[in-house]
């Protein structure tokens, strides 16, 4: 029984990790669409977001399963309990590489017009950032973790920088307001992909120590 | 034993709907907050939120005491299961009410500036939405949470109308722009706020008749 749970848990690691790979992807995919104003993988992204919302609904009923049959305990519930809510944290990010997909449909739709602001490195920190959190789960490392977390700040910063960019750029150019509203909103999915990826971290550093670090407990 | 979970499970539901009526409250500031453009209010909203985020940590703590020391199966595992992520809905509305506080105090700056857009039906809309989502679990009752599925997409289309409407506003007010985008960003809040209630309603859902309505399944 030991044996089949054990298999069970190994098992649910192992999808929620090829969910973590598949939703790198989407958001590796997402920042590419950006750069290169790439359509093609714009809608590639859109048309088969089902695959990571069926996913998602699978590996939920596959913990439901395993609590109900083996009814955990202690690091093994918690486990569980982690892995059905880092499961909806990367459904949501993948949502958010939708959400961009259609920002960069509408923005390949005109002229490329000038915007002071670094996106790429915007989005890199990000990507890095989902990265880090799923290396973190793989290997339960906490420093991992909370570098994840230390991340989020810096791309906080440059969101609100985006903002401020965006803000002025419109003054000179009413006649691109949409465009570059756009653009404002794509680094906003940026923006919440980075909270995702720092939701997972931080449900990786409850695994491991046992401790909630969410809403600012970190620098308690 | 059994009495004694069903206490348990007693008190988390009262738990869960009192971190409901607190969030409900914090909307309805949020709303009260655009509308006058109330600064105390927004702040109020703001400074208070550690509350919520602290009960939030609490019951989730208590959902896993809960799940650890009585091992429920079938429909109260269910329960325990939407009891967690309704709970992290909740705190999500709770700081979309926070960001919608944010916004009301960089609007509450300047002079009131014409906006031709329905703002209050919107906010109505939403809350109703949350309210019917919290009533629909309280009494468990499926045909209120799908009518709340189907107010969500009313929301969106709000939320669209409120996207157009700001591009044209800002072509004539390229002064304004920051003020406008704020009041779109809101608009967008509210929005999230409407997501997180059909959130609540489908976990009800799945609570009552064992099936997962996410990602349109609802229509099949």
């Amino acid at each position: 029984m030991a044996k089949h749970f054990h298999k069970e848990l190994e098992k649910l690691k192992k999808r929620i990790l090829s969910l973590g790979a598949m939703v790198e992807d989407r958001v590796r995919m997402a920042i590419k669409a950006i750069e290169n104003r790439d359509v093609t993988i714009a809608d590639k992204i859109i048309n088969t977001d089902y695959e990571i919302d069926e996913m998602e609904v699978e590996i939920e009923e596959e913990c439901l399963k395993v609590l109900a049959l083996h009814q955990p305990v202690a690091v093994d519930l918690r486990f569980i309990t982690a892995v059905i809510k880092i499961n909806n944290d990367l459904e949501r990010i993948a949502d958010e590489a939708v959400n961009i997909a259609r920002g960069v449909k509408y923005i390949a739709k005109g002229e490329k017009l000038h915007f002071d602001f670094d996106f790429y490195s915007m989005a890199e920190k990000t990507e890095a950032m989902l990265k880090k959190s799923l290396d973190a789960l793989v290997n339960l490392d906490v420093d991992l973790a909370f570098k994840v977390c230390i991340l989020d700040d810096e791309v906080d910063k440059i969101n609100g920088e985006a903002h401020r960019i965006v803000k002025d750029v419109i003054k000179d150019n009413p006649d691109h307001v949409e465009y570059f509203i756009n653009l404002l909103l794509i680094s906003r999915h940026l923006e919440r992909i980075a909270d995702h990826a720092t939701n997972i971290a931080e449900e990786v550093i409850y695994l491991i120590e046992g401790e909630i670090v969410r809403h600012g407990r970190l620098e308690t």
